[in-house]
C-alpha cells in the first residue's frame, strides 16, 4: 500500500485550476471581456474579476479599453501580455538546430537556426547549443529576467523527471543526461522532452477544439515517433517512453531497425526507409527515374522517391504503396487500442501532396477493426518549419503548471 | 469551438470527489476509524466525520466500536455497509452464461449459472438472460428495493453511452441495442460493458495499490480482448471502442479473423487459433499425442495443445511457441505505444502453468523497443470463475459515480 495515494482535492487546487481554465479562456479567445469569460468557464462574474485581477497583478494578462461599446458603456477587453514572461523552444533536428522564443500570448519574437553538423561528442553539442541559447536571446534583445525556461526537444526516448536521453537512435546517443547538463549551462531551468510530443503540443495550441479530445500525433520523417495528448495534457506512461509509434512490429520480415530491433515501422516506411528501398532498387538496375532526379545515386533521398511517384514512375509509385500500407497498418493497430479522435501526421513525408495522406487512410481504413474507432478522424498536421521549436516553447508553461512551480499563478 | 468546454470546479465537484474518496478509502482499508482516514487522504478530521456522517446515513458505511482500544479510548471502526445497496453482474460467456449478486462490500451474495447455448436470436436470448437475472434475485432473497442495477459484460465492441454492441464477431452480432433492451425488460437500470473492461475493473478492485497506475489488461481465452484503465477509471476513446488489443495486426500471412481482417492476433494466437492450428496439423497427419488426449479430432481446443506441450509433445510446443511469440508482438507494441505500469494477463490460455507466462515476458522484451517500458511488469491476473461477473458488478457503482446519479452520494 506504499504508493497508493488518496488525493484529496482542496481550495488551493481548486483556485489553481480554475485559474489555469480562465488563463486558457483569455488565451483562446482574447481579448476578451469578463463577462465573456464568466459565460465560458461557467464561473460567477465575481470569481472571475477576483481571478483576472490577479493574472493583471502578474503581468500575465493585460486590458484595455473597447472602443466598439456602446456610449457611456466601455468595456475592458483581456488579453494574454507577451511582455513579461519569455519562454525558449530548442529544436534539435537531424540536419537543423532551431530555436524561437516566445511570449505567453505564442508569438514568436526571435528565431534563429544553424546547422546541426556533429553530435558523436554529446558534451561539446550541448556547448554548441547553448551557445545558439544565449546568442538567440542576446539578439532578440528582450529583457533577460523575463525568460521562464527553455525546452530542448529531440527524437528519441526521454526519461520522465530527469529529462535524461535514455535512447536517440538517430543521435546514437544512450544514456544522455542532457536535461542536468543544459541546466548546468544555463541560468534559466531548462527541460528536456521528446520533439513528437513537443510538435504535439503545438497541435493542441493551435486547435483549442481539441483541448477536450484525445490526440495522436505522428511525426513521419526521417525517423517515425508520435505523442498522444489527453485533454490537452501529455500522456507519458510509466517511465515517459509512450508513443513510440516508430517501432510497432509491423513486419516480421527480417528488416534491422536502428533501435535494434526488426520489423519496426521506422524500418519498414520511414523517410530513411523509402530512400534506403529506393538506392537498393537502383542498385538492382530497376527502371526508374529517382536515379536521374537525385543527380547521383548517393543522392538518393525520400524527397526524391515522392518527386518520382508525382511524375508517374512505376518504382517510387510501389515503394510509397507499400509505405503507407505499413503506415496504415500502425495507425489500424493505435486506433484499436486507443480509439483516438483525431490523429495527426506531421514531419517532412507529408509535405508532398494528399495522395500520400488517401493512401494512409484508406490503408487504415482496411486494418482497423470493423466498426472501432468510428469518430477517428486522420489528418494532415501543421507543416510549417518552426512548429517543434514552438511546441517546445509550449512544453515550459505545461512543466510549470504541473508542477506547480510557476510560483507567479499559485 | 462548439464543443469546446472550458470546464472550471465548483465546490459541489470538490466535496463528490472527496467524498468518493474517503469511500474507497473505507472500503480498501476498513474497519478504519476516522483519525487513519483524514492520514489517509489529508483531509482534517472535521471534513472526514461530516463525510461520513453523511455515508453513514445513506448507508454506504457502518460503524462499530473497536474493543481492542485503551480502557476509556473505545474508537469507531467504519466499513463499507454489504446491506443496502447490491449490485447484479452478468458474464455472458461463450459457453456459460454467471450471474453474481454483491452488496457495497464487494463480497458475492448469490451466483448462479447456467449454459449459453444458441445466441443467434438476440432477442430471445435476451429473455433468457433477463429470466436468469429474476431468477438469482428472487433466490438471493435480498430486498429487491436494494438493487441499484446490472450489469451485463460480453465480448465485443460496445458503443459508449447507448451500451449497443456494434460488433461481437464471437457471438455473430452486429449493432444489436442490447442495453435498450435489457432495460426495456428490467426494473433496474442496466449497462451493458465489455468483458475485458469488466475484468479489468475487478484487477485494479482487488489491487488497491494499481489504482494510481496504467493498467493493461489482456483476455487470452477463445478470443483475444483487452482493457486499459488509468488511474482506476476505465479509457473507453472517443467512441467507446479501445482496448482491443486481439485485433492488433502482429502478420502479414493472409490468416482471417473473425473481425473480416486478417493476420490479428487472435487469428494467430488466442485459444481458437490453436484448437485450429492443432487440428489442420492432425489432418495434415504430423506426429502429436494431440489427438490421442482429445480423443477425437473435433474434440481438440486450446486445452488440449497445453496438455500435450506439457507430456513434451513437440508439436504442441511449436505451436505454444509461435503463440507466444505473436501475443509478446503484440504487448511490445501496446508497451511501445502506451508505456503502461502493469499488465495483467487474464484468461483461460492463462491457466496452464508458468511456462507460457514466461515465454510470453521473453517475446515481449525482445519485441518492445530497446530502453522503452522500463518499469512495465506483466504478470497473471486473477484467474477465478467469477472473475467478469464480479467485475460486472463494479462497473454499476463506477458509472453510477461517473454520471453522478447515485443521488445517495451526491
Amino acid at each position: 500500500m506504499e504508493n497508493y495515494n488518496y488525493a484529496k482535492i482542496d481550495k488551493h487546487q481548486m483556485a489553481r485550476l480554475n485559474k489555469q481554465t480562465v488563463m486558457r479562456c483569455i488565451a483562446d479567445n482574447g481579448p476578451i471581456n469578463r463577462a465573456a469569460i464568466a459565460r465560458h468557464v461557467g464561473l460567477s462574474i465575481p470569481s472571475v474579476m477576483q481571478i483576472t485581477d490577479e493574472l493583471l497583478e502578474h503581468r500575465m494578462i493585460v486590458s484595455r479599453m473597447t472602443t466598439e461599446a456602446k456610449p457611456g458603456k466601455k468595456a475592458e477587453l483581456l488579453s494574454v501580455s507577451g511582455e513579461h514572461h519569455r519562454f525558449v523552444g530548442v529544436d534539435i533536428g537531424r540536419t537543423t538546430i532551431r530555436i524561437a522564443v516566445v511570449g505567453l500570448d505564442r508569438r514568436p519574437i526571435y528565431t534563429l537556426k544553424f546547422p546541426t553538423s556533429a553530435v558523436e561528442q554529446p558534451s561539446v553539442f550541448v556547448d554548441r547549443v547553448c551557445k545558439g541559447i544565449h546568442r538567440a536571446l542576446d539578439e532578440s534583445k528582450i529583457d533577460l529576467d523575463t525568460v521562464v525556461g527553455v525546452c530542448v526537444a529531440m527524437p528519441g526516448l526521454i526519461e520522465e523527471g530527469t529529462g535524461r536521453v535514455l535512447f536517440s537512435p538517430n543521435f546514437g546517443w544512450k544514456n544522455v543526461p542532457l536535461q542536468r547538463w543544459m541546466n548546468e549551462r544555463l541560468p534559466y531551468q531548462a527541460i528536456v522532452e521528446n520533439a513528437n510530443r513537443a510538435q504535439g503540443m503545438w497541435e493542441v495550441c493551435t486547435h483549442p477544439e481539441d483541448m477536450q479530445k484525445n490526440v495522436v500525433c505522428m511525426g513521419l520523417g526521417y525517423g517515425i515517433g508520435g505523442a498522444f495528448l489527453q485533454r490537452g495534457k501529455l500522456f507519458y506512461g510509466a517511465s515517459g517512453t509512450s508513443g513510440e509509434l516508430g517501432h510497432i512490429t509491423v513486419s516480421h520480415q527480417h528488416v534491422p531497425c536502428t533501435c535494434g530491433n526488426y520489423g519496426c515501422l521506422e524500418a519498414m516506411a520511414s523517410g530513411a526507409a523509402l530512400a534506403r528501398q529506393a538506392k537498393a532498387a537502383v542498385d538492382e538496375g530497376r527502371d526508374t527515374l529517382i536515379r536521374e532526379l537525385a543527380g547521383e545515386r548517393d543522392s538518393i533521398e525520400a524527397k526524391t522517391v515522392f518527386d518520382a511517384a508525382k511524375a508517374g514512375d512505376a518504382l517510387a509509385l510501389e515503394l510509397l504503396d507499400t509505405a503507407a500500407e505499413y503506415i496504415g497498418t500502425a495507425l489500424g493497430t493505435v486506433i484499436n487500442i486507443l480509439d483516438p479522435d483525431v490523429i495527426y501526421l506531421c514531419g517532412g513525408m507529408m509535405r508532398n501532396g494528399d495522395r500520400f495522406l488517401r493512401q494512409i487512410q484508406d490503408a487504415t481504413m482496411r486494418r482497423q477493426m470493423t466498426e472501432a474507432g468510428r469518430r477517428v478522424v486522420i489528418r494532415v498536421g501543421s507543416l510549417q518549419e518552426w512548429n517543434v521549436a514552438l511546441g517546445a516553447t509550449q512544453v515550459v508553461p505545461y512543466y510549470e503548471w504541473k508542477s506547480e512551480r510557476m510560483s507567479f499563478l499559485r
